[in-house]
């Protein structure tokens, strides 16, 4: 049944795709793109475009990019500690923090059950960046999860054979929760990683 | 502070306009741009852009169409009832119930406030319609606001100086509330416009 002409239709049908967004939001999502301004529209889907066509990996430490190298990368005043993340979208919390070093993002976790062994990450390109440009330290920040646990230790060992200084970001609760509801695994990390005051 | 390349901070901007899109959602959404395939992203850039070439308002109910005339208007296996609303998205709702007449979008209420006046609407369109081609009846569907109600009034007036059948929809308790909830003045007119059984 079709209840708008066929191009919103199909319109609706891509806006239900993007994440959050439902059939309800989707149609007011519709709604609100034939109201607004003309131009206002042809810009944005100018900036879809642009952004399939320009926006690329940067080729030292696979964050987005417009050009081949990042503009983090690029600034020389970043401190010289390695952050190691799974996704770009962590790339952005850690900046959120105000985390002055550099990223490497490695692109996923190892994953023996779906084949992702440590050359379709980019582990490979990791240690190479890291023989050429040494670092004071690589943090690496995987998510607290098994697979992240895993991709960490692999890297952990890796970093050990070639005598670099690493750590794991640290587990513990997290601000404003309640004792009552973190889980039993984060509170005995908690416990045991406690700090002296 | 930039934490993405300039053309995706851009594109998170835009999204933020989205009606039920706050920033967090944005990035969300421009994470999955960034992801999805390119052929998907242009295809929805091409629809946004046919869009609002492609889609104007039906010459005859003002409802949205892909030409002049609208696929409702179009058909004549539609009944001659005639439901008038205030926007577009009404018709989507009402159309969802099955109602099988054809409508007069209004294009909002009068207003002596905001200066909108009946011919500011699509009023003088509806009546010079309603000499050309009679209907058995029209049922006002504008929202049970002030605003709609004055508009359904005024419009009341016009269809009976005209000799118009013309009806309004009713008020009542929404089907699946409480009585504890629904207001004094809903329960009231509930209570008014009973049905014998």
């Amino acid at each position: 049944m079709r209840y708008y002409p066929e191009k919103v239709e199909k319109l609706i049908e891509k806006l239900i795709k993007f994440p959050g967004v439902g059939p309800r939001s989707a149609e007011r999502i519709a709604q609100y793109i034939l109201e607004e301004d003309d131009c206002v529209v042809l810009a944005l889907a100018e900036n879809l475009i642009a952004i399939k066509k320009d926006i690329c990996l940067c080729k030292k430490c696979f964050n987005l990019s417009e050009g081949e190298i990042c503009d983090i990368c690029k600034d020389e005043s970043r401190e010289k500690v390695l952050c190691v993340i799974e996704e770009v979208k962590d790339l952005v919390f850690i900046e959120k923090t105000g985390f002055k070093g550099v990223y490497h993002v490695l692109g996923g976790n190892i994953s023996p059950l779906e084949k992702i062994s440590p050359d379709k990450l980019t582990i490979p390109q990791m240690t190479e960046r890291l023989r050429k440009e040494p670092v004071e330290e690589v943090i690496i920040a995987t998510n607290p999860t098994p697979e992240g646990e895993n991709t960490a230790l692999l890297i952990s060992e890796i970093l050990k054979k070639m005598g670099i200084k690493h750590s794991r970001i640290a587990y513990g609760l997290p601000v404003g929760a309640e004792i009552e509801y973190v889980g039993t695994q984060t509170l005995k990390k908690a416990l045991e990683d406690r700090k002296l005051l």
